[in-house]
């Protein structure tokens, strides 16, 4: 397999679209013979620095890049955040001072080290170039850039189509994010599916400046650990990199195995048919030893994967449960979901949904050996599979999902 | 009457909109009570600093607010004529030099200062504080307007419905525009019916920055000299500010009944009751006067008017014409035009097209006494209306228009 193969297939992995992977592929070859890295860079929210596994996913693929000798920018886009609304209207919004862009910019470091190489990865603020430019130079931007193009954006579109208001400014921020392609001389650009008309914009940008044209990388939107629904901080599935060792331990070991695959596929170079090939359940104690190693260390990984066993042990379900109970589709919701409270109220093991809320509340619920302290969260229930409800210490359903 | 009703008088002669007059009334009444006179603006292009009297509606409506005590602000957009074309693709929109701007500021003064009061007339530059503005600043003055409400304006959602480009830049010079109402505190702004958006604007942001808003006033876009169309140097339909006294004089005597109605209606306080009482003929040698002694004294006015009757009678008409042509409106284009170049040719007297715009490109065709030298020229011929064509030195058709 020839070098440039040999990166490419990295590069390639989990990624969802490449713009354009022929132009990718001479830029790594020009790369390998002139012997200069490539100029690789994404960008990330300076407002909100706890970092979760589905962030890392662009950072794993930064990491790809640096293994191969890449040159990677952690951008950091500090300028827009620290406009904040500009309207004052919104008080969720608020301007961050440059001391709070410092602070979570040492948080950001704390975690993305962890990963990446710190000798070999350069952070940037976008205030370096846009906090001095002037409204002359921004409109001299803006002239860059069509309205019916930028109309052309998802949100921006369904917005209008909705009457919903978006406000001119809106129309800047991605010339912004564009322009700190051009000031970085960036080859590549990272980003979630969900950023790939940005991405698209530094692209045209660059050509309209004189610079050779950014490729574009988008990354998939990494599942939360209920499936379905990506990561979010927002929707509780997640699972932060500054998670305590055995609860991160717990949360990895109660994914599906079809997730543990994605996950094994985004946020590791294993390979996967050798994953595939494994028993689930230890190939899902592997990731799971991996993952908190990565963040912990060797010996945090040991103790959490002891202390699960041990703990699983104990909370093992007995094979005569108290209640057997099955649900079909028609009794989740059509998104094959179900509010936790109501579940636990349908195995009858407790007599109302006030009720079950209040053991969730406490502590004294458990599904498929993890504790749920969400009184308000919903399940993914998915046909075929069986679940096992544990009520309070020593009461035990299990319900199980038919077609 | 009061002195309220003798001030709103003055201010909506000619005007075509005030939004609000109420919120008119109440700042002129609230100005007289605290002896505060009113901040009026005008703003006008950096470019192109020959006037020709179609500017002089707003000067003039500028000289009104200052005969009334007002504060009157003649305003240069000077900080966008410094940017001209941002992308560099138009060759005609360059960027004007700070050298270029005092230039075009100094033609300005010369021609203005003929009609408005140097002493009590503020000439500014918005380059003043939207030079000064950064980008940070522009985002936050974009946040407070909204995509849809701009994509309102006319030219905008004509542009935007025909699928030809709009840059973002330019959503952002109406807010420009707009916030040189807030830095100047405005309390009414003049401008052209097509101005009416960006008066509005000037409104919106002027709540929005904590100030009482703007009164809009809207001037009609006065006729130039053929009537129909708006005055315009490209249209070739204008009398200059800088035009030669005679030459001022003649264009003045060649205008319709009609339009000397409406000049005197915008460019003068004379009274219209008795314009319209007096004979038509001496009513135009009046204006042509009075207008050329406002730009060029007195004693040019007397000059201009003896030698123009003097002229006058070495041209005039014989009463037994060579030829006497009727056209129908079957003989026009469906807007009532012809081209001077076709009306010469039906006269008969000159044998094709070609000789008919070889004759005009030499000077040697007059329609009612006014000399025609352009031989793309098209002309807008009224029903009931005689046309006297002189073609060459000796060769007299009367065209008369039926209905």
């Amino acid at each position: 397999m020839s070098e440039l193969s040999r990166q490419l297939d990295l590069i390639l992995r989990g990624a969802v679209e490449v713009l354009h992977q022929a132009e990718l592929e001479s830029k790594l070859a020009r790369s390998l013979k002139d012997k200069k890295p490539l100029r690789v860079k994404a960008g990330f929210d300076p407002t909100a620095p706890d970092l979760h596994l589905g962030h890392t996913v662009l950072i794993h693929k930064l990491k790809h890049f640096q293994d191969l000798g890449h040159h990677v920018i952690f951008l950091i886009g500090d300028f827009t955040g620290m406009i904040g609304d500009p309207t004052g209207v919104s008080e969720t919004r608020k301007a961050l001072t440059k001391e709070q862009v410092e602070e979570n910019a040492k948080t950001y470091q704390r975690q993305i080290f962890k990963v990446l190489d710190p000798d070999r990865t350069t952070i940037e603020f976008n205030s370096r170039w846009m906090g001095a430019m002037t409204a002359e130079g921004l409109i001299g931007l803006a002239a860059h850039y069509r309205v019916a193009r930028m109309m052309e954006r998802d949100d921006f579109q369904k917005r209008y189509q909705d009457q919903k208001p978006i406000s001119v400014h809106e129309f800047l921020y991605p010339l912004v994010q564009g322009y700190d392609s051009v000031a970085l001389k960036a080859d590549i650009e990272l980003g979630g599916t969900d950023q790939k008309f940005n991405l698209l914009v530094g692209r045209d940008l660059q050509r309209d400046y004189g610079q050779e044209p950014q490729v574009a990388i988008t990354m998939p939107l990494l599942e939360g650990i209920f499936g379905l629904r990506k990561m979010s901080k927002s929707l509780g599935n997640y699972i932060a990199l500054e998670d305590a060792p055995g609860e991160m331990f717990g949360k990895m070991m109660s994914i599906s195995d079809e997730l543990m695959i994605r996950y094994y596929e985004l946020l590791t170079t294993e390979d996967l048919t050798r994953v595939k090939a494994a028993h689930p359940m230890e190939s899902k104690r592997q990731l799971a030893e991996l993952i908190v190693a990565r963040y912990h260390g060797d010996e945090a990984a040991r103790t959490a994967r002891e202390s699960f066993q041990q703990k699983f042990q104990e909370r093992e379900f007995p094979s005569d449960p108290d209640v057997r109970l099955t649900l079909t589709k028609a009794d989740l919701k059509v998104d094959g979901t179900i509010s936790l409270a109501d579940l636990v109220t349908r195995t009858g093991l407790i007599s109302s949904k006030s009720e079950a809320r209040r053991l969730i509340i406490q502590g004294g619920l458990e599904v498929n050996g993890q504790k749920q302290t969400d009184a308000n969260a919903v399940l993914t229930l998915i046909t075929g599979r069986e679940y096992q409800v544990k009520v309070g210490r020593r009461k035990f359903a299990l319900v199980e999902i038919q077609a």
